[in-house]
């Protein structure tokens, strides 16, 4: 029986004030989500652009740790746009970002509707958040919420390690994945003594498609056995694969929603660095679900065949980048399984499905 | 004063027997080194591919855990060629490489001739292997040798961790960095009760160029803390730098010799996944040196404005890829430093330098 998902369409870009009037907010979505007491937290990835347009010209933000943001204009000659988030400068050849990101606390306490926003930003801070801070995940282990979250720069897309426990104040633990990494989940315990977490290193590897790997940590902070854990097979995922949703434990496995792409599959063209830029999405992303064993979560017990869950609604189907579901953060509240999910590029939404339902789906 | 550099042809192809009657040496370069008791111990990296030529096929070989190398016979219409050593498949869009590493043992007693070779081979073993294990570097750490070295397979090209006592046996500790990870070396001590390592992990970043990062760990299997260090800035390194030799310890600061390539300076078209193809040696590869401070390591005291030696001699000029000179190992010898080098991706080399002219080439 394939699980019925009931979409609520939670935060668009207008909901949000930009961080100041030259800005403006195009993007409200990639979600991570914890439960904290009676309210479930959305540590929301904020991007924002240039208000201005200047005739002729390309107004490129980038954080400067003492100023703020700080904008480069470029000439649009000097200029090939990739798509509407992304350029290549002519005369170095490297990428530039046409926003910059950063995260907002939104919390709800029926977990479809934002009851309100707390001041507290979570802002770039280092030389590799230069052009952002994205796409947070959040899990809780004992009492502390760690986010890994991807830091992107000149340096490229690394992945990053904060952690809170009240979402108010953040610790940084630096950089956990070096570049290209992007999509680590943590496991919320510990297997055999160690961290565990999913993560997605080879974006631009010309020997393979992007795929997930599973590493292990003493502490959070150092990783190392890493090994590859799967590829894109099955027809909605295309040949292009990364983690969604922290895992969360059931009695049948380690349940984890990930995110497949379907556009690339057997195109050589799909190839190369026009592909990796960014989160690359250049066709429809949906979501499905995997099982791990429970004692070595490197063993695929099950996975989709089919997507839980893709593209189908208006605010999903049209966007930033349209066709794209994302899912970044889990909530459970009894058998309901609450999974928090970028859409379009643009919005945040919740998609409800019972729980034993996906694990029916997962044969 | 600028360091006078004597340069020795150690070992070439032809001086070396392939595993297999059907395979032919076509590379015996990036060797690590280390002093065992009064022995220089090279870790030769051997190239070796099919000797068998079928009209209007290419075959590639593989490795696997049961059958050692296999082949794959590809029609030459499924086939881009993007260098003698690499081919992309037209169906699938991926790169495979047209040859297979593994590494063998040679021994000298005055550093610049092969006495001996050893029986023992260090072969491929992990999926992450299945193309090869390439460009080990060796650090002595008390009284165990620690090899880190490129694994290259579907998954890319990694960087995994071995170690010995002897050289006659081998204890493998997984991957340490993932893909796309290259040129790791290791400290030979902890710092601030760390180990520590250079590495380079975003060949193929969209956003910038080719750089060096340095990360730390407790156990030299988990790495974080992980931050850019260095990137390509004089003319001679242009816009890609990477670690050469194992960092030692000087009055002045811990000395490591890099390479730095000149061809890319500037130019777009030299951005993108064909550049990061496997080693990406697209012109002319030269040897610089730099000075990282004792206590802080991340912090560069000094580093080349010009090469320290650069692809000159006819076996540096001609080969496999020309003009490369690519440091891997260094072994001191009171005030001279022995430092072993890939020379055109085809041989093994050895460049002797006074110590005390290097440091002083640093400023």
């Amino acid at each position: 029986m394939f699980p019925s998902v009931s979409r609520t369409l939670m935060i668009r870009p207008e909901d949000v004030k930009p961080s100041r009037d030259d800005l403006t907010v195009v993007g409200t979505f990639n979600p991570g989500a914890a439960q904290l007491e009676d309210e479930v937290v959305l540590l929301v990835r904020i991007a924002e652009r240039l208000r201005e347009q200047r005739d002729g010209y390309c107004g490129l933000p980038r954080w400067e740790p003492e100023h703020g943001i700080v904008v480069d204009w470029i000439t649009e000659n000097e200029i090939d746009w990739i798509d509407p988030r992304v350029i290549r400068n002519k005369k170095d050849g490297l990428v530039r970002l046409t926003f910059t990101s950063h995260l907002r606390v939104a919390r709800s306490k029926d977990g479809r509707t934002v009851d309100r926003w707390c001041e507290e930003r979570f802002l770039p801070e280092s030389e590799w958040e230069e052009y952002g801070v994205e796409d947070p995940r959040i899990t809780q282990i004992g009492d502390t919420f760690y986010i890994s979250y991807v830091a992107v720069s000149r340096h490229g897309a690394a992945t990053a390690l904060a952690s809170t426990k009240d979402f108010e104040s953040f610790v940084r633990h630096g950089v956990i994945f070096c570049p290209e990494n992007k999509d680590v989940v943590l496991f919320p315990e510990r297997i055999d003594g160690q961290y565990v977490a999913l993560h997605r290193p080879n974006t631009a590897t010309p020997f393979g498609t992007p795929e997930m790997w599973i590493a292990r940590s003493p502490d959070l902070v150092h990783w190392g056995s890493h090994s590859p854990l799967l590829g894109g097979s099955s027809a909605w995922e295309g040949d292009r694969v990364g983690g969604g949703t922290p895992p969360i434990r059931t009695e049948r496995g380690w349940l984890a929603f990930y995110h497949g792409s379907a556009s690339c599959h057997g195109s050589a063209s799909c190839h190369g660095s026009e592909r990796s830029v960014t989160a690359g999405k250049v066709g429809a992303y949906s979501a499905g679900a995997l099982l791990l064993d429970l004692t070595d979560p490197s063993r695929v017990v099950h996975r989709s065949r089919q997507a839980i869950f893709g593209p189908e609604t208006d605010f999903e189907r049209n966007g930033f980048v349209p066709n794209v579901v994302f899912p970044t953060g889990i909530v459970e509240r009894d058998d309901m399984l609450h999974v928090y999910y970028g859409a379009a590029d643009t919005c945040t939404a919740v998609a409800e499905m019972s729980r034993s339902d996906v694990l029916a789906a997962l044969g």
